[in-house]
């Protein structure tokens, strides 16, 4: 009997790309439901006073990212634009996304124009939504509405609770499991739940 | 024809258990030589004003470290007194042993009084040296000279120098590993280098 996967990503955090363009296929072989939830990691981060970017942590994190794509056959091109989305833009719409069922598809759409194509989350969201089959107009009304804001801190504040620092982060329970190399161990854990 | 492995470590690391444990044995299966290289990593994240400790991502550090333990079949007692070492004795005296060739089988009975026994590294180190056979007396003179201060400040600038941030690290000439999940990584890099 397992539990399910919680898949909490941010769409500024570089190593969410690797995670959400393998979660459904490996969580699938798995036998594990996924539960996609984009969360403000900015916001946790700050209160955490967790923000210092050494450059050499960076400089480290663009080859380490380049290695991980490479090992898992995904596009990657040196070296996509960082930090992005400062509005946090793509969030939200990541946040309508997540209530509306289509949160996969959509970030994987993101991520690999942001990773392949150096477009940024919150440059590229009109070509995505269309890409997908949406109205953006639409969409990025509803993405500025009260009840997405309330969703998407509702979904900051479980994160954390939970006690979350990073992304991307899974869950099961109130198990954590922190950063991209953890996601077969976390689906694991959730198929023995 | 394989490459050598230098592997930098600290003594107040926490993560660096795991790697300290398990290195030597990996690293002989792979056919890999290791150098081990205890470096000043304080002194670097001072410097790269990175010396955060989130509280929820302390809590998750320590569960992380006793599943990492227990999956590579390693004694580990929660919760182990942190931070340790403030006056970096240990790692002058792993300086000493690093220059003399004992710096293995040091590094892991000073890694496992700490995480089995809850004794801090300075706090253990007459008693691990005794163990190894060594005079303690001498070695804790020897540990204070400028002599081996020299060599400890050779080792943390070529860390610092090399781009290091974090420990443990592993190094392949300039190709960085960080954190034990990489250590099977590095030394398939090393190997066929």
């Amino acid at each position: 009997m397992s539990q399910p996967l919680d898949f909490f990503l941010f769409y500024g955090s570089l190593y969410s790309y690797i995670a959400v363009m393998r979660i459904e296929e490996t969580a699938r072989t798995a036998g594990v439901a996924v539960r996609w939830r984009p969360f403000n990691l900015r916001a946790i981060m700050v209160e955490q006073n967790n923000t210092a970017r050494p450059p050499a942590k960076m400089r480290y994190i663009w080859r380490d990212l380049e290695r991980r794509a490479q090992a898992h056959d995904l596009p990657f091109r040196p070296t996509p634009p960082y930090p992005v989305d400062p509005e946090l833009r793509a969030l939200r719409v990541g946040t309508v996304a997540a209530v509306e069922g289509w949160c996969p598809e959509f970030s994987r759409a993101v991520f690999r124009a942001w990773m392949q194509d150096h477009k940024t989350p919150h440059e590229t969201l009109e070509a995505v939504l269309r890409g997908l089959g949406k109205d953006p107009a639409a969409i990025l009304t509803r993405a500025e509405s009260p009840a997405i804001q309330a969703a998407l801190d509702a979904q900051t504040n479980a994160a954390r609770d939970l006690g979350l620092f990073g992304a991307p982060t899974f869950a099961v329970g109130e198990e954590l499991f922190w950063g991209g190399d953890r996601l077969e161990e976390a689906l694991a854990c959730a198929r023995d739940a």
